[in-house]
């Protein structure tokens, strides 16, 4: 039998977090001056708040649904979504009030539309790491390892931009490559044999299509991510063009990789949900850098490439020989689309002239030397500190993941038990076709089924 | 045997709304003065038209897919939301073009994008109705139903807004609480005891994964129908943090609330699909008044509960002991939170200082005084016109929704069969697997399905 | 047993395709001036862009679920979607830059975020081709039909706007009648009779409501297609209203029609998922001429009425009589309603003085004598230019798609073996569950499994 604690400590857990989140609001809270009477008479978010909205699908209904493959999860899946990314705007909002310039003067953090994006960025680092832990959590340990992860991620990720000055406009450095990298490590150190090669992974043919609905709008989406924060106004434009060559170039990519690869020349639903979004990732953190299309092409070619590899060849390696079971393969999608994303940020560095970006200099590298930064550094210190910043990000997202991971596992906290594993029963109320409809397996060419029932007899 | 007319009734009566609506927009519609040569030449809607698409994807995609949640009634759930919808924004911009003072001035109304954002909203009216009466209706009395709400809501709505000179940025009192106690009071005029506890009620697995698609864009959109309309731009940017605080929190709330009265503490799929939405509704009329990101987050915190609350407790006491069915449970999402909205909306009048708004006082309400309207009346008096509209809302809705009611029942107007309600088989042409995927039940852990068919014999 | 080649053959031709397109671009292409840096400081597309990402959801969501409907054939539509729309931005950047004046000039096109939209238009185009086509071609022959389809469309759109200015502001004509004239002139040159009456076409109930999520999103986002290029903005504003109208219209008309030629009296929801979008094409073309909201919903109503009534008579006559089978039925919405578009286009130059347009003629007719072209051309003599530029693209989407399909059936290019016609199986790998869930067929009341299974022993 559970003990009270364990009964409850979902709700126990919970509940403290809301009412501290709350009181911290209470006393540090306050909306920015462009939200508050006085503040801007024209819109100020002309612009941003469709690219927020954008973002804001792309957390919810694009990894919610990207999620939902697994043949038995897809409530908790679509639910934990919801739940964690919920909490993570709540948490992160706090965090990085804390960690803002305006809290150190006045005490006080702002929360405005620019806030809330960064919320949704933040959920995204979650996220990722949810999908490497995927199916394999209980709600309490769901919500612990977002309560860790995001001060953690966003201590980091300030100092990647404040203290390294790294630019990383897409944050595929510091929320892609961070996510990716936790999760793994909190995978391994919370790894189980009983994990692998079980019965409840797998999809079936609906639940493909259901992640389907999230993949694609995170494809469609991407651009938003990408440029939402991007400045000038010419950089944002050239880091949507960036992104939607790099995503489109990658896409091709993925199908000619995925059919190559296969033993009987066919295409693999998990390629094409998730490798065709690796070209996103891959030129997030240059897309503002970028100043050639076909040079956007090739860093999408390169990361379809990669990620299907990844899937096919990498992720089993990980989970059989290094004990690193990957439920969602965050590893192809975000992990080394990542670290392509940081390295490559390094090598556009001397590729380009700092002299091609005129006065918007400035605003990509602000460390810079240039026209009004005459002590900033040179484009080669700029590379350095772009794999620094990475570095940075690969070395804390593992430690602090192997920790997280090892915590995870204390018996204090409720576990998935073993037959349940990737499995909604224990934590959701389903419908009475659950388990047929979630455990069917089958090899027939044609069903039918004509049977007598009441109904029928009644009617007839 | 069916009648000529009981046969073709559907078709005459629509027809004929068709042909008369045309002919109205033929007498006295025109486009309005900026979508006319000589009009604008730089964009007008800039920022309204992103949020008129996102609020246009909640009333197609969101309702529609969150009313998929039956396991029988899908086709009928996302096309009849179709239907509804598009008939109600030809139908509203009429009447509420019989109501503007331009037709009064000139004879005349306009369309625009404006007038067709309230469309939409006025469509929300009718399909949190059609929430309440789902599977009872057919096509005919769903018609005569949205036929009947629009005018009557939109005359309340008239009055609440421009004699009562009541605040109600997102639509609460006026959309939500209406459509929810019109449906309420429609279903307990309409009730029958056999439409409680039918076999047809109820989910499969995939029908309420369906119906999270619908949940979410509502989720995620949430803002914009609440900011819409909202000035100037910073009460606007306002309304979009307070609305998106709501969510978050009401969310964190429901998971919360729905494990602890839970039996075996699992969550509940009704409870997350709508509830995780009640923080959107209660916050609606306030979303410009609210200037402290703390009250946003409280006022979610109980929406999330009373919702949950309602599910778990309210809706089945309705059904049983006041014969008052509500299919999809809008008491709980439209319905009390949206009565939370208007009496919260009262206590902010005390809670905050007129002059906290300065200049912005006069957008959020006309009526109060102000150094631009010397005679203006006083908090207390605002507050208590808007408990007044809310009542009048209340008791109007009920009233219309009651008569409505007891008008559906007419047995002139086609009936849907007792067997067949909350199913689509009588009014849709469905696919042979139509009863076998939506009717089955099942207890097994395990399928396995090896059939030696025609097919695969010829391969062989 | 397959040879070499035809093993490779998908590999060969789309990574040749890439690896060309990719030099094209280094060679040719470069960023627009306002997406780089010296370029534009305040956005240029705070309008545009938003309009692009509906549009690109109507692209990737829209069609690509729109045409998930058949039981067996869901991977392929939603992700051969996705690679042809992908392929075609690539290929038709590059087209439409070689066509370009800046091309003529300087040897160098430019790629921003109007170009990207104007990929996705040629998107649609190629969408619409495959819809006629769908679960007939293998993955090497849609690549073929994208890799053609996609030159000679945007070069007779070239001539029909540059050539002829013509006005198709939502370009009913250019692409939805090109898309669809040469998808049925395809099939009918690819025509085998094993491709009618085949066992996998057809629904199952699910997917038909997949194929929901598609239409409507498309229905949701079809102003900003027909309204994104639209000059200046007043008349950007009007088609966006225009199109509201002739889609609710449409779509209340839809319902009539579709109850009303059935026998049994019942809705088809492949003409809700359908019909309801002709009125967005019938419209496209006079998206920005239509002054009058009655005209607007006139058009509305015949699109719905025509495109049902071709779904319920001409689709079947002509599969039978003229061998042209068109599996998505993109005769009825992008077909005839892109010639209704064309001819009404014509018919309300007539209806319309000239000098209701004021300045805004210059941007709707260009050629059109006005105060500042004085040697322009009458409003006669634009109407037969409107039916001179129909004509044309009907001819060369005619002769073009009968050449193309031709070409699909030479033995050299794999070709889907006839029982898996409308079939994923050869072509992606599927879940264990995949024959089960896609070819059941049955005629039951209700299922009840219980069966007791070795899980189930366990856990006792």
């Amino acid at each position: 039998m559970a003990s009270a604690f364990q009964k409850h400590q979902f709700t126990i857990l919970l509940l403290s977090c809301q009412l501290i989140f709350i009181t911290l609001y209470g006393l540090f809270g306050k909306y920015s001056v462009d939200s508050m009477p006085g503040g801007s008479e024209t819109s100020t978010i002309a612009v941003l708040y469709p690219m927020f909205q954008d973002t804001h699908v792309m957390i919810f209904i694009g990894f919610g649904f990207l999620m939902t493959f697994l043949k038995r999860y897809g409530f908790s899946a679509v639910s934990v979504n919801l739940l964690l990314a919920s909490f993570t705007i709540e948490w992160s909002i706090i965090v990085n009030g804390f960690l803002s310039e305006e809290f150190a003067k006045e005490g006080k953090f702002s929360v405005g539309v620019a806030e809330l994006l960064s919320g949704d960025f933040t959920a995204a680092i979650i996220l990722i790491s949810m999908g490497a832990m995927l199916g394999k959590l209980s709600p309490t340990q769901y919500i612990i390892m977002a309560l860790i992860e995001t001060p953690v991620s966003l201590f980091v990720e300030h100092h990647v931009i404040h203290t390294f000055h790294v630019n990383d406009v897409g944050d595929s450095i510091v929320v892609h490559a961070f996510g990716a990298y936790f999760g793994l490590a909190c995978a391994r150190a919370f790894a189980d044999d009983k994990q692998r090669e079980h019965d409840n992974e797998g999809s079936v043919y609906h639940s493909d299509i259901y992640a389907m609905i999230g993949a694609i709008f995170l494809w469609v989406f991407w651009p938003s991510f990408n440029a939402a924060v991007a400045e000038p106004a010419e950089a944002q434009q050239r880091a949507i063009c960036n992104t939607v060559l790099s995503l489109v170039a990658c896409t091709v990519t993925t199908f000619i990789v995925s059919q190559a690869v296969d033993h009987h020349k066919k295409f693999d639903m998990v390629h094409i949900a998730n490798s065709t979004l690796a070209g996103g990732v891959a030129i997030g953190t240059t897309a503002n850098m970028v100043l050639n299309p076909m040079h956007a092409l090739t860093v999408g070619v390169l990361a379809g490439t990669l990620s299907v590899v990844g899937y096919k060849y990498i992720t089993p390696f990980l989970a059989s020989k290094l004990k690193i079971h990957d439920t969602c393969g965050v590893n192809n999608l975000h992990g080394m689309p990542g670290i392509l994303a940081g390295v490559s940020s390094a090598m556009f560095l001397f590729l380009y002239d700092p002299a091609d970006y005129g006065k918007s200099l400035n605003y990509i590298f602000p460390a810079m030397k240039s026209d009004t930064n005459e002590n900033g550094i040179s484009a080669g210190a700029q590379a350095m500190n772009q794999l620094i910043g990475l570095s940075l990000v690969l070395v804390s997202s593992t430690i602090s993941g192997l920790l997280t991971g090892f915590l995870l596992k204390l018996k204090v906290f409720n576990q998935v038990r073993q037959p349940e594993l990737y499995a909604d029963g224990d934590y959701f109320e389903t419908p009475a076709d659950y388990d047929f409809t979630s455990r069917i397996v089958s090899h027939i060419d044609r069903v039918e089924i004509n049977e007598y029932s009441k109904l029928t007899q009644k009617e007839i």
